[in-house]
């Protein structure tokens, strides 16, 4: 095998181009390998195989530096630069992330996992490099999917005031997560369909040079058009046209299925674990498509993860009008499901926590300032959800719960989630964010109440004396649990709280709990730094109260295990019983 | 007069082509009277009077529905839909906001002040029409310097898929604040030079139908385009070629310095008021040219508003390629920094604190899980700040400083300020941000630290007992005060501490405090929820220390008087006296 001589980018430059193709069928062995024992990005990288060793045959890494967009289709790379026991030896799975990671690798220059952000690192890169007087050249490279990006257009604008060598390779697979959407997609079809010669160009109306490759899966045709590119003295994009998925026929096929996907058997495609039960996605979108048959104005939107509350193909067929996926695109969901329901439509747009970091603005200025009732759901929002240090879900409480005018809910169980769905959409007085639970669905045959409309009116769920135990969303059932431990080890029953509302604080219930209790706990499922409990802690702050705050540490955490952040913590019940004791 | 009978658009149109020009000459004489008297955004509302006049001309205001970017460019606008006495009447200057409000008129829909928002506001209001199966015209009216920013790029690429009515009205008077910055300038150029008729085509190349406009100041022209895409059934964009600042001569050859004026002499054009003395602006670009000649690697970063930190044409063309202006771009801008930051540049990025909330998921993801060493310089942040909902400089403490890995300063005065900045600067360990100082230059002679490098150790700068004030940048000259009233009242001498950094504490001395004080007091320039002082207080939580947190509601304020704000959260020395004692 060729790839166990290839230590570093060097040693590819000495085969020839049967020897190359013979490499990139090795390469597919080892994705292959890790991807249907481990999971992972698979048609971003089984797509880009090819244009990889024709990078590192050409370009000299590191002095040449690659930045990949997302990262999510770094494997090849990862192999090419030291790395490829990652893939080959099961054993060795962990080494490495899956996103490109500067701590691996001299070859790698950013932890990278969101969209579209690679244009504008890049030009850091090659304005540094300007600066200093260096020489190399920049390569970003970047999905056709992440075009549709804020951050990725504001930086194909930026990149012709360079004037200095930079390079945009667009790997246009014709797919997004799912389907692109948005206008330029056209433009590209175009470019392809006229072998890049269309005269209306997306990347010459952006100020920049273009090159087109038709076979972005062939070595030679990437090569010839490489080393066509290196030490170009001005800024271009290099469009290529690729084959998501290529070389594995259900990801071929499939393209949408197999972007990411679970372990899998190699012979069949069929997942190992067929998950079952119940799960929020599903039932979010099953809760919505209801509402939409009596209700013309409701309308759900999604950027370019609609399966996160499970619009698959088919209930995105099935909503029609009533379904909107943007594509990479958070800022203008945002904004538009302000001026959506400005109109009078019900708008419910759907993302990660993570990704709704890129709609600060939008939230603040769009929607709250405009005090427009649109319903944002933040999925994953949890030290459950996502473990990459680029896509964690602990942040978002202090993110949003201090923007003026929001309302964000945080339920605990699945009947209170839907309760509070079903009051966000019928409602039109407040802009609202709620907290999909994210630690499994729990149901409860308590009471659910309908009306949230009276802000800021915290639950009661046992009434105790001492100790006050105030749980918020997916931490509640820490709560519960300290709660039984305390009532089990002292035989006294503490009151327990479920807050429901994020962004204010129930003074009267608060004020109250002073008559009989000397100790409040608060618990959150997020960062402790400017979220839910400190204001909790203000409001007792001149009081004799003793406020004990639980929650995460300010930090990034990378594929961490939970039970060990939990611990860490100090968020286990015996934990917080023993430091309140 | 024909403006004394203009009392709703539908008044305008049953003038003839000269009526309406005459009716032009008449608004740029109402414009003059408030611009001249009050000041305010000059350039963008001289250029768009006939196009206002046109589009209510055609267009049927409210049912059809104009949604302005930025809203700066809205005076004729509010003058055509019933508020012209704010333009006549001096006393009714303060009747109207300087943008879009819809508290004030129904022909407004939006309350907006950032760029780049209008096409994706406007989709929404288009999408909830076809929702409701309503009819009428959706147009959003946008400038050429907002269309780099990413939202409205997101919102051009996503409009093509609406597949109705929409129209995109782009105001292209070929400048931003300052100059335009981007390649996609290039392409407005090709079309103003070709009339509209180059092949190669920005909004072609997003999806977009397109007309063009050749005198875009010409009312009759404006019009005949309108009647043409009125009522269009899918969404198009009509380019019109405006002047900023047409009528005024003054306007139209000093482009970026009349974009917005301070009052001034209709005769002469000259300033009123002519600032005299020392402000940051221009002490930080010195500060930073004078940087930038012994070190090749320091570069000076902003966001279309380049005179922030004093580039004016001059300096811009002084610093060469040590300074970058990125169009209205932060994202980029702050991603770019990172990527300089990155390849051993010393980049310093600065825009306002309302305009950093573009940035948050960058200063996130692309800057601070890289920790790559960046400095941003976080302007009017603060209460002393802009006073428009829109531009609010109180809430980038809780959106920024609860970022893991970022540093974010608070200097005190002018030379603390200057040491913080050198020592960001130069050192290689973490992404920085500063408060740039909002409360006038204000010296000191007291030593200034010039190593900030070991983290969240506060300065005491008086050694009391019993109360200790933690004063946080703008507001320690509070703290001061407080101080002193204190001491004048009872004699004691109370603790005062600068604790200069906002992303952490120092938990050994707040430990100390515990031993001889039973009172501390936090003030900060900011909203309270999510900020400083509720760390101290979390940290006192389960102490016995009384701790009082001073700073602002979370709210949305609009037009204030600095003064009220602060009475209103008991923010003057003497009120806080009166809490404590």
């Amino acid at each position: 095998m060729y790839i166990e001589k290839i230590n570093s980018p060097a040693d590819i430059k000495a085969l020839n181009t049967e020897q190359l193709n013979t490499l990139a069928t090795e390469i597919r062995l080892g994705l292959m390998n890790r991807l249907s024992k481990r999971g992972g990005h698979f048609g971003p990288n089984f797509g880009f195989v090819e244009a990889t060793i024709a990078l590192h045959y050409i370009f000299d890494s590191p002095k040449d530096k690659f930045v990949f967009d997302v990262s999510h289709q770094c494997y090849t790379h990862k192999m090419l630069t030291g790395r490829k026991e990652a893939f080959f030896s099961d054993e060795h799975f962990s080494d490495i992330s899956g996103y490109t990671n500067p701590e691996e690798s001299e070859h790698d220059f950013f932890n990278v996992g969101h969209t579209s952000t690679s244009v504008s690192l890049a030009c850091g890169l090659a304005k540094g490099r300007d600066l200093k007087g260096e020489t190399g050249n920049v390569i970003a490279i970047i999905g056709d999917g992440s075009l549709s990006g804020g951050e990725a257009l504001e930086g194909l604008d930026f990149a012709s005031e360079l004037e200095s060598n930079f390079i945009i390779l667009v790997n246009d697979n014709d797919m997004s997560i799912a389907e692109n959407h948005g206008g330029l997609y056209k433009n590209l079809k175009a470019l392809r369909d006229s072998k890049g010669k269309c005269e209306c160009n997306l990347f010459k109306a952006m100020g920049l040079d273009y090159f087109y490759v038709d076979k972005g899966n062939d070595i030679e045709e990437l090569i010839s058009a490489f080393r066509k590119v290196k030490d170009i003295d001005h800024p271009t994009v290099v469009h290529i046209n690729t084959i998501k998925g290529k070389g594995y026929e259900p990801a071929e096929t499939h393209k949408e299925e197999w972007h990411w996907h679970m372990p899998f058997d190699p012979e069949t495609g069929n997942d190992f674990y067929t998950g079952g039960g119940e799960n929020y996605g599903d039932m979010t979108c099953d809760f919505l498509m209801k509402k939409m048959k009596t209700d013309k104005k409701v309308v759900a939107i999604t950027a370019a993860v609609p399966t996160n509350i499970g619009f698959n193909e088919d209930k995105r067929k099935a909503a029609g009008k009533q379904f909107v996926d943007v594509g990479i695109a958070e800022e203008h969901a945002v904004a538009m499901a302000s001026g959506i329901a400005k109109a009078g439509g019900k708008p419910v747009f759907a993302t990660h926590s993570s990704f709704f970091q890129r709609t600060y603005d939008q939230i603040s200025q769009d929607l709250c300032i405009n005090n427009n009732p649109a319903t944002l759901l933040v999925n994953t929002a949890s030290v459950y959800g996502m473990h990459d240090i680029t896509h964690l879900g602990i942040y978002d409480i202090p993110m949003m719960s201090n923007i003026p005018n929001l309302v964000y809910l945080a339920p605990t169980n699945c009947e209170e989630y839907f309760a509070m769905l079903d009051w966000s959409i019928e409602q039109d007085m407040y802009p609202v964010a709620i907290r999909i639970p994210c630690n499994g669905v729990i149901h409860s045959d308590k009471p659910v109440d309908t009306d949230y409309s009276i802000l800021n009116k915290y639950k009661t769920t046992q009434q105790g004396t001492e100790i006050a135990i105030i749980a918020l969303g997916d931490f509640y059932q820490i709560g519960e649990e300290l709660a039984e431990l305390i009532s089990k080890k002292t035989g006294k029953i503490p009151t327990l709280i479920n807050p429901r509302y994020i962004t204010g604080i129930d003074m009267e219930l608060l004020e109250h709990l002073k008559s009989s209790h000397s100790t409040v706990v608060t618990l959150e499922d997020g960062i402790l730094n400017g979220g839910f409990g400190e204001k909790i802690t203000r409001f007792y702050g001149t009081s004799e109260m003793k406020v004990y705050n639980y929650g995460l540490k300010k930090e990034f955490i990378d594929r961490y295990a939970v039970e060990d952040v939990l611990r860490d913590n100090h968020l286990t019940s015996e934990q917080i019983y023993s430091d309140i004791f």
